[in-house]
């Protein structure tokens, strides 16, 4: 008889990675590829449908269950998938029914947030800790939150949106409607659309060489223009910092978890931004020790979410394990 | 044999409530008495131990727990309670280890917001759900959160200080020494020294009337003027409103909990504040739909804290039972 394996699958808006372990969770073979969103949904799905059956048969084993994270609005009791906006034509795309039909077994969705934190909390920074906040700053802002070990999803699965915490009262106008928001100052995008404001307006700055046009900046040539000593870039960069320690230190004392840890694109010009924001939250929240507040930098990088999507799918065959994805009970 | 009860006590600054229980939880008897914080810790407890053996003897029942509720700061794990403001000289007031000696009884401490959340969850407004959090607007602001059935602590005991969550950056200073804390602009307190700020600034109102004199003035009186359509009062209350709802949204951007239930002294404004304050939160909290969006009223008053710590003391002989006061294991 084969050796069993869980297999888990993180489908995002630029990149798939899939990951196969046994079923002690022990990880042994993982890959990632181009998204390719213009492919559609059922043919992006096949695509990786056959990754994992190619990676179930190099390694000569039985693939007994299978986990998925993805970008919300999803419906995870049903299985769908509700048009995230960065995969257009995935509306009410069942997910779950497709796999659990062409594989022949049990699959589990959950946002693509929650999964990363999954994977942080058994595979990265936040191993060997009980309650956690995993916080993605990437083109938007969005968290995943593990309390006594397992997922923690609130009402309607609303539980870990810190994206869209008031950091600024009639601050700038947030795609969710309100205004201020977390992810409003200090997403990937609106880091970018800060540095481009200013540049528009006549601020002299070594940004627009540094991207070729004012409509090429990044959030990530912001922090290479912040190396390089650009004034203007390390402003923006301030401001950055500033917000999130404000909405850091508002989930902090919410929650008081072990680690904040944090991933997505703009988390990885680490220590330039992990630095000092440990330090304002620590001076901004006087309710708890510095020594008790930690903010690490995600240690799986991208495949945070397919390593969590693999404990989803343990979930599966296994209730009692890492979290409760069905919605029933306690959550 | 006489049938077993359990006792909660609650001290706070200015009131002491004590509540009786069978070990189903069902309360046979309560009470309530000033504090009299001149007498000092030593002297206090006597007479609420006193309260509880006449309510033990007048039931005819036999004491076996005791759970007991104070502000905080205090060292639940050793049962301490550290100088809190609002009770001068509880220095290390070793409470439950004269409690035990006293009655021979074991004896569970938590901080008095925990308590009355876990109050309000068995016996109040959070009857029949699993997950919420309470928070109590009086001459501070504390939280309980309860998650899965049980009082979430956090690291240190720092989870739900939602009244050091920053919702006007660079705004007021608050006695946290940070600038901003929701506590520094709505708690009873902030209330009223906003209004007198106003006041000795020349504003015209008949808030002072109504009090007495400018130095009179409370959160209370403030809100009646509201009600007599006192103009200044109005916009000192829209404020309050407008900045409650951002502290409550930013919490429930974390944690989307069944509800979110406001106790101590200003919410028994009632209505008053409810309903402008859960129409704001429904509009600035645009990740959930309105109607999962839950801002209730106590239901207890000031016997939240009581029953709570009824429940505090089941755990005591109950190691499963509402909540793990021992600072073990997933909290």
């Amino acid at each position: 008889m084969n050796k069993q394996t869980v297999a888990g699958l993180d489908i995002g808006g630029t990149k798939i990675a899939v990951a196969l372990a046994d079923t002690d969770g022990n990880v042994i073979s993982h890959t990632r590829f181009d998204t390719r969103v213009e492919l559609g949904p059922h043919r992006i799905l096949d695509r990786a449908i056959e990754e994992i059956e190619r990676m179930r048969d190099d390694t000569g084993t039985r693939l007994v269950a299978l986990g998925v994270g993805c970008g919300g609005p999803l419906d995870r009791a049903r299985g769908l998938i509700l048009s995230p906006p960065n995969l257009p034509d995935w509306d009410e795309f069942p997910i779950i029914e497709i796999i659990e039909k062409r594989l022949g077994i049990p699959a589990v969705l959950d946002n693509d947030a929650n999964a990363a934190a999954l994977g942080e909390f058994n595979y990265g920074a936040g191993r060997g800790m009980h309650n956690i906040v995993y916080i993605t700053i990437s083109t938007g802002i969005g968290g995943g939150i593990i309390i006594n070990d397992q997922i923690f999803h609130g009402v309607n699965d609303g539980a870990g949106e810190v994206g869209h915490i008031t950091v600024l009262t009639d601050g700038p106008m947030c795609g969710c409607g309100a205004r201020g928001c977390l992810e409003a100052i200090c997403s990937g995008t609106s880091i970018a659309r800060r540095a481009r404001e200013r540049l528009l307006a006549g601020t002299q700055s070594s940004i627009t060489t540094m991207a070729g046009e004012i409509n090429a900046v990044t959030a990530k040539v912001v922090a290479e223009a912040v190396r390089a000593g650009d004034k203007l870039a390390a402003e923006i960069w301030d401001e950055t910092i500033y917000y999130l320690a404000v909405g850091i230190s508002n989930t902090i004392n919410v929650l008081a978890p072990e680690a904040v840890i944090l991933g997505g694109g703009v988390s990885t010009a680490g220590e330039l931004l992990i630095e000092p924001l440990r330090r304002q939250v620590q001076s901004r929240n006087t309710m708890l020790p510095p020594d008790k507040i930690n903010i690490l930098q995600a240690a799986l990088g991208g495949d945070s979410g397919s390593y969590g999507a693999l404990i989803l799918g343990q979930s599966g065959i296994a209730p009692k394990n890492a979290t409760k994805p069905d919605g029933s009970g306690h959550q």
